[in-house]
């Protein structure tokens, strides 16, 4: 089999074989197809597409291109989430340690950010001594002393995801629904957990704008979940503005705490909590999470998994020195704030990366000091930024121009949680 | 501007403006844009084409991407051509001295092989001495003592050129017809000449399959040429069978030579002058080809062209020593001969090259005994393959068992020329 006659077969609307899709995992993963013939593949596969058999032979050639978890058995059912990512979307930081604290073993693989969204890794690394690396001895005994480890994905887990990844990253490639459901869902099959929900975001603020396409991208997960014995849920949820009140790294660990105290935003909870009921479903457990919010147990949860990986939960995070506040040139009501706008100014400031290898800043990002909807007066308060610097700062101040809109109609916000799909 | 946004662009069927086709050939030329993006962009190219408009814009781009061969004014009108390339298509070898010969000044930047098709400089290395590398100063000094210059394209013409068949070679973005055309006319604007033939090739052992898509890259050309102030005009030709009898490098010089002298097949003969007879038509010169075939004086000027190349033009050209003749099983009369299994059996040989870096077998090649219509009955030769050693013959052997198809239908062979497109 000649790599170059598959990119031929996909660039003329050809559909792949399981065997073929095989032999591009292993190629990739061993490093015998090089990245200019792998990223003209993605190219075709982008521009021409492929069909569900297509999409779940790829799925499982990707997550048998390297090692599995490994966990087997546990104590308590495995459930995880994953998130298509989203601006200010640190829910993953309480989701955790809540579905620990409500009986689940939770085994959360994360990633970094790239481009103008979080990434969970980065806003636990703001916590002082916190590490992402694990070994699959130290995961495991992990899941079963405190029930919750978000770590970075070993090498070994679905290698030839990352090398596809960072190829896609550069390619414009990643907005393919085959290859985002067969990248996002080759780790959590590799990974080995019973249950995942998948928070789908949808808006300008998602890699995905539309509701067809986020409905398309859904369902190919949760089949893909189905026929690889993952019980799957998806649920879409609205990514215009940001999520809660602060985009950064450690002003969402600081919210994320919030929540586990019981307090926070509301969306930011009401997300959290719509989570954890669909993993507890999924395995066919009864609890109320929310009481395990109220009640402190999920935060006594994230202070162990904190400690247990190396880090202070009690320290008080630095956050940027170099501030400034920007205000209402006019009364109104918020009309909207612009999601990718924000992440932007929040990349801007430092608190992401253009290139894979950049540091990001722990301190820097954007709080928002109001939600569409609030009534505002000329001169109030909207956002605050922070930033390690003057130059990051006046980035970050261009970038955050026209990210919200005042005006005079004042129509309901709409709901977060749009839809839910099933297998 | 960032090439990432621009492969987006082509990737939705956006349409690309002249500037941002300057971007692509400047960062393509410079190395500012890696491999794997430009491989990307060259899919999406393949998959979402390219209008008029643009592919005016690439090929002016690219013939501005480096330097230009500044021949100037000379005594003679400039006249070249170029073929998309064929089996046994060894028409320059005899049509540039021909050209001179007639009072044209023939300024011929070729190519190598790759594939089943053979390349002019390939060829014409069979020639003890004769080098293909010349300098610019080389170029114009020889064009005008001898009139005709057959060399390589230097490293400086078109340089974006060099880089994207490179990379189109292996991503199977070869067929893309704006990017064949912007390929094939940015060296000819860049070589500064004043009128062009194409002899755009159709059939089985062409890149190109089908009449329409032919047409289509034809008139694209024709338009560059004229967009650009290069007189130019298509000769579609047919490429089902064999040019010729001789498939190889040493083999078709033998051949060329004949053609010089005034004999060779007549099918290489006609294609021959209809080729002159465009590109004189196209300058304003009214001289009958076939007088300076017939009176050796385009054979003379072959000599002299040899000559200032270094090579010696009276040599006799080594053949491969290891030799089988292929006889027919059944009597009966030829149907067809496969161009393509011919050429791939003469690459088998050991005549053409796998990778660029490859060399190749001066004296390998496939000789055709018989052509379309012949009769012939049982045992009688075929073909005679010719190889440097057993290994190359055995596996030529296998390349061509099926590529003659004899039975017992006797309908007049396709006319060779099948039509011309004009601007």
């Amino acid at each position: 089999m000649l790599f170059l006659d598959l990119i031929a077969k996909k660039r003329d609307g050809g559909r792949h074989t399981p065997e073929e899709l095989a032999f591009v995992a292993r190629g990739a993963a061993q490093g015998l197809i090089p990245d200019y013939q792998l990223s003209a593949w993605l190219m075709a596969v982008t521009c021409r597409g492929m069909d569900e058999a297509e999409t779940v032979a790829l799925t499982r050639a990707m997550a048998n291109s390297g090692e599995t978890l490994g966990l087997g058995k546990l104590g308590r059912k495995k459930a995880d989430k994953h998130s298509t990512g989203g601006v200010g979307d640190g829910v993953s930081l309480a989701l955790a340690p809540l579905a620990a604290a409500c009986g689940l073993a939770v085994p959360m693989m994360s990633g970094r950010g790239l481009g103008h969204t979080g990434g969970t890794l980065d806003k636990l690394e703001s916590i002082p001594g916190w590490r992402a690396s694990l070994s699959n001895d130290e995961i495991r005994s992990q899941l079963e002393s405190v029930g919750a480890v978000v770590c970075a994905a070993g090498a070994g887990l679905a290698p030839v995801d990352r090398r596809l990844y960072a190829l896609r990253d550069v390619t414009a490639t990643v907005e393919s629904v085959p290859l985002i459901a067969s990248s996002i869902m080759s780790k959590k099959i590799a990974e080995g957990t019973d249950a995942l929900v998948l928070d789908v975001k949808v808006g300008r603020g998602a890699f995905i704008k539309d509701l067809a396409r986020a409905r398309e991208l859904a369902s190919t997960m949760v089949g893909l979940g189905a026929s690889h014995g993952v019980a799957t849920v998806a649920q879409l949820t609205a990514m215009d503005a940001p999520l809660g009140r602060a985009v950064g790294n450690a002003i969402e660990v600081n919210e994320s705490v919030d929540v586990l105290k019981g307090a926070g935003p509301s969306d930011v909870r009401e997300l959290t909590l719509a989570l954890a009921r669909i993993m507890l479903e999924l395995v066919g457990l009864s609890v109320d999470p929310a009481t395990r919010l109220d009640d402190g147990s999920a935060y006594e949860v994230y202070c162990r998994m904190i400690r247990a990986q190396g880090g202070d939960p009690d320290a008080v995070l630095a956050l940027g020195a170099a501030r400034e506040t920007i205000v209402a040139s006019e009364s109104g009501t918020v009309q909207s704030i612009d999601a990718l706008a924000v992440g932007r100014a929040a990349w801007h400031l430092g608190a992401g990366r253009a290139r894979k290898e950049d540091a990001v800043s722990a301190g820097a990002g954007v709080l928002c000091l109001v939600v569409t909807g609030d009534r505002v007066s000329a001169g109030q308060p909207l956002f605050e930024l922070l930033a390690d610097d003057e130059d990051h700062l006046e980035s970050g101040r261009a970038a955050i121009a026209n990210a919200l809109v005042v005006g005079s109609s004042s129509s309901a916000p709409a709901p977060l949680l749009i839809e839910r799909v099933d297998s």
